[in-house]
């Protein structure tokens, strides 16, 4: 564990046109940005030891709030010591707020100003999660970087709906920032952990513009940007981030959730979005698509029965360099164990190469052209949206 | 890998009572018997790494002949170079004739003097196995220890079936000598490979001398005893053991097939077998039960949910050593990969730590005492069998 710093501090570092480069200093440790964070949704990244997580290059994982306050449960995690002694990841970790999987996962009984109330998708208990008790449950975690509680709804949505949702979002916003700085009183979070805003209102520019200044009024750490990557389509999500990021703050890191593709990180960091979380590489993973610098290859086609190359020659990932493609073939057809844990590790691999090749790119001044070359050679198409 | 020998060679170092200590020489390495074979059905360990299986200390895995002719097929293997090298297993590999897996998995159409007619469990396809044919997908995986095809009955049976069952296996045995003679001459199989026979007869003694005396006059370089572990009891097991292996000659090594538990091991071993292989460690792995030297225990018991112990905290495993029971039992609950990999980890790794211990006990002459401690420790009850 590297011990840089008793607070939680951004520095920007380098810039190449929009794209920045910078670190967060937190008392587990440095997070490289642009950084990616792979997903231990309940307290493991899926098929991976946390081992082979910090040696692909993450600084940071995400933890999911709802998963976890469900199973084990948030007071039993806080008795056994924290969510990183618990999972054995030493350096930071974000969380969620809840909000979006309580909305996505659980059936809804009721939203009002206070709170969702909801059955777990696990037992159907009820349960209600506030903002007051998202940041409970973040701090008995011990999560690093905490995420204020917000309401997401479908897109599309009546764009009175989408405002009243991200009204409540800025209430709750208020009353997330209050708890946090009363657990800060009382010794339940330290001044190396942080709580960030997310700017809310759907693809409607003048929404988030609203919700940024509001937010960036309260003066957060950091800010997310939420509610998209939910079916929009990557054009539509690029013109909201396009009227989004000019109201957030340049001193302060600024998060997309839930993305992406290697095409939506390259687009997203080229508009100066510095952190991303996403399932990509690790459910793709378990159903066989590997991410290479050579663009995707589907390990279920027939085509790699007999191939002995493998995923990346040039990787210095041993499950991208060391495994014919046959062999991955095999396992994944077999639907074995191996499979999903080699092909999750390569894919978290490439992720954290691809972000340390933009951060190399944004010191070197010149992340445009790189930029072009790598979506040229990833050959990604955009995604076009089921919104 | 250890170039020892260009022949397949048996050495026995040291006896305690008829416990047996040796090693088995190949040139892909040293065999150290007894010997727990980990098996890797579909070509892999489940849930591990073969870097994790050689690190615990296996000399040797088993591959599964049927599952491999099935998927991904005999011929495609060798045109990738071999199953050693497909799925990056140094060590030596004793295969299966496909026997067993035939009557027990698959639909069987036909089993007459020429071999076993069936269906593919996984697509319904017609195959034909025969002595030949399965001496012939050894060679195309490069099976170090290959087994002769042989008739695998279901028990409790009448004593002329399984007589019946025992002949036709002799005769099998024959032809796979023979094939397996000519696969030498046509250089399909080198001097460092070895053909086992296979004992059959049931729980009966009679007819089990009588099978062990035919194949010992065929003169094999090693001897299983098979059709046992199929719900008899470890009772009738031991007694049938006890009643074939003075047949067996003393110079060459001796294979109980499928077995078992750790006591089975210790009481097979007792009467001097000498190798062994069984899913259990992995099998039970996946299903959140761990073998330690203090006992099983079952991670999905509500008892481990804030045990912050580990499974083992002597153990030089990782799995054993470094997560807390807690969490072991919060990621069985939660069916997630990792738990059925580190749980599978362990239990390989303490079955290989066993045979270590049972080998030290051999050389130093104490087996018996060392048998009895160590059975009162784990706590095992005797299976009472199902047949
Ligand atoms: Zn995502
Ligand atoms: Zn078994």
């Amino acid at each position: 564990m590297q011990h840089t710093t008793s607070k939680f501090e951004f520095r920007l570092l380098a810039q190449s046109g929009a794209a920045r480069r910078g670190e967060i200093l937190t008392p587990r440790g440095v997070i490289r940005t642009p950084a990616f964070m792979p997903v231990g949704t309940t307290a493991t990244v899926k098929a991976l030891y946390t081992d082979q997580v910090k040696a692909a290059g993450a600084d940071i994982i995400l933890g999911n709030t709802y998963h976890l306050m469900l199973r084990p449960g948030a007071e039993r995690i806080h008795r056994l010591g924290g969510l990183h002694s618990f999972m054995r990841w030493e350096g930071p970790i974000l969380t969620d707020s809840g909000g979006f999987q309580v909305m996505s996962l659980a059936t809804i009984r009721k939203i009002t100003e206070a709170g969702a109330e909801f059955s777990s998708h696990i037992d159907g208990a009820r349960h209600m999660l506030s903002p007051e008790r998202s940041i409970e449950i973040q701090c008995l975690l011990g999560s690093d970087i905490q995420m204020q509680f917000d309401e997401c709804i479908e897109l599309p949505a009546e764009r009175s709906e989408v405002e009243r949702a991200m009204q409540l979002s800025l209430r709750w916003a208020e009353r997330s920032k209050s708890a946090f700085e009363e657990a800060r009183d009382n010794g339940l979070a330290g001044d190396g952990q942080a709580l960030f805003a997310i700017v809310q209102g759907g693809t409607d520019a003048a929404l988030r513009r609203v919700s940024a200044e509001a937010l960036v009024d309260m003066d957060f750490p950091g800010y997310a940007i939420g509610g998209l990557a939910v079916g929009e389509g990557h054009k539509l999500m690029l013109s909201t981030l396009e009227a989004t990021l000019p109201f957030l703050p340049k001193a302060k890191p600024r998060y997309l959730m839930g993305v992406g593709t290697p095409l939506d990180l390259i687009e997203a960091v080229a508009r100066g979005v510095d952190m991303f979380d996403c399932v990509m590489p690790t459910r793709n993973g378990r159903h066989g698509l590997a991410f290479t610098w050579n663009g995707r290859v589907n390990l279920r086609n027939a085509r790699h029965a007999e191939d002995t190359s493998p995923l990346d020659p040039e990787s210095s990932c041993p499950a991208a360099r060391d495994y014919s493609r046959a062999y991955l073939h095999h396992l994944v057809k077999s639907g074995e164990y191996l499979g999903a844990m080699l092909i999750s590790w390569a894919n978290t691999w490439f992720y954290q190469e691809l972000m340390q090749a933009m951060r190399d790119a944004i010191s070197e001044g010149r992340f445009d052209e790189w930029a072009a070359e790598t979506k040229a050679r990833l050959g990604e198409t955009p995604s076009k949206g089921t919104a």
